[in-house]
């Protein structure tokens, strides 16, 4: 049977070109039975006019599908749907569900997240995204990242991107973070000292489930990342908040009874404060004394613009006390999913074990193209050029809150990529962002950071994903709504 | 300072061009700390003469890193180190570690995997690979999929490459998977019932996390895959294992107490038993009678070769109660790391959550490559020559296990990618897949599959990565091997 051209019709928000637009049509067609084997379809020409678009990018359509056997051609009668098509399914559709399960009962309810603190998909159609955590394209070195993943798609490189590597890693990646990034921060580490983790969460989950069960004890800061809490909250341990200064954790506020001790000592999470080296001691000490470990998440590692960088509290550790967690999720980008963890063999023994049954590990295209692209030397060169933006946005943005009175509650002294701010008495961060989000004007409520729903102060403007020059609006806007909710 | 061309080694094992690896080491060597800002580099001419290598690939090895800054360039003087070079770290060699944690007491232990099913990491070495579950190169669609991931890698689709994407997936993957893929099993399902997983190991463990506690108990089958009783293990629950029998799992042989069931119907791991319709129904009368769940791994849903497939046991659930496991691994490769579960809502809704606290999400670039593979029609099409290709191996490899006398314990009547064998009575399939190591013959020994590790008969003969002409061969060795063994 003739497959008539009016069949056919170009959808406008399909993304892709107009030829594999016509390629999957046709597919589609063929794989939901609508077009049968030895159906022909309409001429080039044909459909070409019917589509209004030039002949060539439908006969490069139907070529594609020739090699991919979904039609053939008969010379100059045309193409017809190819006996060896593949074959839709002929199940009969499953009658209605009636669900009986008491999902209430079933579900064990280990993981109770707050939807407070989930991100917002469509933050680009923010005007002014205060946003943590999401890449900038202007800053992200495009062109080479794909470079390097062209190469790991390579011909040469097909086990490494097809391979079921069970519990091992990327060698080549293992290789360059051991004698690369990690003597940066102070630290050495064989590879079996390495572990190539799903991004740091998936790094800190993986050290608090080797390391709590629901009788040992977690100290955590206050405030502190709230995705940790969402972790410590599925072991069932105890949990300890110490609430932190301008100098991070204060070691003495530690309870005796710590088994793991969860820090950001370079730059904490959310207030900025960098740990000073006689804390960091003291904090060492105290583990060493009590017997308690440490994980150390040093996950703005590359941000470190204003001044030399801290060494880790990691390169300090003489007894194999310190776990370290890294991520290239700031410096390259979240959707990368890559990070790492630093520790004593037979943790990251465990940990490895643990990985392989929950996920068996990172995909290989991943983390091999990540090695290449830090191997030739990309890497360095594209963390050199965010610290130079973003030093420039973080002045930007300090004058900016100056000239309009708003409360800076912490700064860093490092750099980073964001400021812990404090709006005036009475005001609630949560609310004010929902009158932020209608002008345009994207910032955190700080609520997520701490352990109560209470109101608060608290919230997080985030200069890495918002060009200077939006700045300085974008910090008006927010002193001028703060200023409406003052005086209503 | 200048540096001198003799620093420079080519190194005959580097994979990749000339042109990247006289790039990598003269970032390297800046990175380092061994050359420093403003060191003369030798002239292209020089270094090109030094190293027998083109003198434009020094060339435009330099033009890159001077792209990067690592280099300037001063007219005819050459090239320097650049000032604005990335800096090499100068930290303080830590202090040797002497390592005072007590690790057996401190490790929570909750997952001791055996390493007696890992994989070997180097099975392409074997001539003779009778390996389960990597993929071969051979029926790898590798052109279309590198440009899958071209496209992904493009500048506009950005935003699914880099971003955070919290908790959420690629609605063009789901979209696929919920209109294409489950309709060929028989499964309707919207966007709110399906999960991306890393893989069919992450589905089933996130399911057993979000179904099972130690109070609970889970139904599981004798023998069946090893990755799921280190899943199950982890949970802490009770473990009830039910002997299979040559179609499948008897649901009479549930105890009573069972909360959650783990089968395999279409295809049994390991034996390939295929599950037949009237006992798929009695065991989902039974769920819905005793109230308990079902978690079905239908792992290998793609490779029905022999007569159309079954639908899945999930299609004839009306009550809710089967969860269902899919996976990309057999079908295009394990590296890739992408499965799908599908339940209801409030499970799904629990098993997100819990994936957001352990990864986060698949990597977009994964998930974007995969959707546009699978949209193009290129999925469907690989899936073809696949089963052609193991229809005809299959073949190859029961006749010659015929011809040698070879016991075969289960062949599966649905087609799949393996045989599982039994050994004559007296020999251990661990010892016999030793002995055939060294003769470059890769079996899988059957131990992993049962619960304990007494001596095993049992092994599994994959054909999925090897071609159909050295299979007679590999088989005559291994029935020459298995002689040996007996007359010894």
């Amino acid at each position: 049977m003739p497959i008539s051209e009016d069949t056919f019709f170009l959808d406008t928000r399909f993304k892709g070109t107009l030829q594999s637009q016509i390629q999957q049509m046709v597919a589609e067609g063929i794989l939901s039975g609508q077009f049968k084997p030895g159906d022909r379809l309409p001429s080039s020409r044909r459909l070409a006019a019917h589509l209004g678009v030039a002949r060539i990018t439908v006969t490069l359509a139907y070529t594609e599908l020739l090699a991919d056997d979904y039609l053939r051609s008969e010379g100059r009668s045309g193409y017809f749907v190819s006996e060896n098509a593949p074959q839709p399914s002929h199940f009969p559709a499953p009658p209605p569900s009636t669900d009986s399960v008491d999902w209430t009962r079933t579900l064990t309810g280990r993981d109770p997240v707050a939807a407070l603190h989930r991100k917002p998909a469509q933050w680009r159609d923010y005007r002014y995204p205060f946003i943590y955590g999401q890449a900038d394209h202007r800053l992200f070195d495009h062109k080479n990242w794909r470079a390097c993943a062209l190469r790991a798609l390579g011909t040469r490189e097909l086990d490494a991107l097809t391979n079921d590597y069970d519990d091992r890693d990327d060698d080549q990646l293992v290789e360059y973070i051991a004698r690369h990034i990690l003597p940066r921060r102070g630290i050495q580490a064989g590879p079996e000292e390495v572990l190539i983790t799903l991004g740091a969460q998936n790094g800190l989950w993986l050290a608090a489930q080797v390391l709590l069960t629901q009788r040992r004890t977690a100290a955590i800061e206050a405030p502190c990342y709230p995705g940790l809490r969402d972790i410590l909250h599925q072991t069932r341990c105890q949990l300890e908040p110490v609430t932190v200064d301008a100098q991070g954790l204060p070691p003495e506020g530690l309870p005796e009874t710590t088994d793991v001790a969860f820090v950001t000592p370079s730059h904490q999470c959310p207030t900025n404060a960098t740990m000073p080296l006689h804390r960091r001691k003291e904090l060492l000490k105290a583990a060493n004394e009590q017997d308690f470990l440490i994980v150390e998440d040093d996950y703005e590692f590359e941000l470190s613009f204003l001044g030399a960088p801290h060494p880790a509290l990691k390169s300090l550790d003489t007894e194999g006390r310190v776990i370290y967690a890294g991520s290239f999720s700031k410096s390259l980008f979240p959707g990368l999913r890559l990070g790492f963890l630093v520790g004593a063999k037979p943790f990251i023994a465990e940990a490895r074990a643990l990985r392989a049954t929950v996920l068996r590990h990172p995909p290989g295209l991943m983390q091999r193209t990540t090695a290449h692209f830090l191997r030739l030397g990309h890497y360095a060169a594209q963390i050199r050029r965010m610290r130079r933006a973003y030093a420039a946005r973080r002045e930007t943005m300090l004058t900016a809150l100056k000239t309009h009175g708003l409360m800076v509650e912490g700064q860093g002294d490092f750099g980073g990529s964001s400021v812990w701010m404090r709006a005036p008495e009475g005001i609630d961060s949560a609310a004010l962002a929902k009158r932020l989000a209608p002008r345009s004007v994207l910032i955190e409520p700080g609520h997520g950071f701490f352990a109560d729903t209470a109101p608060c102060p608290f919230y997080r403007l985030a200069y890495s994903s918002i060009p200077s020059e939006l700045i300085p609006k974008g910090i008006e806007i927010l002193a001028q709504t703060i200023a409406e909710m003052q005086s209503a």
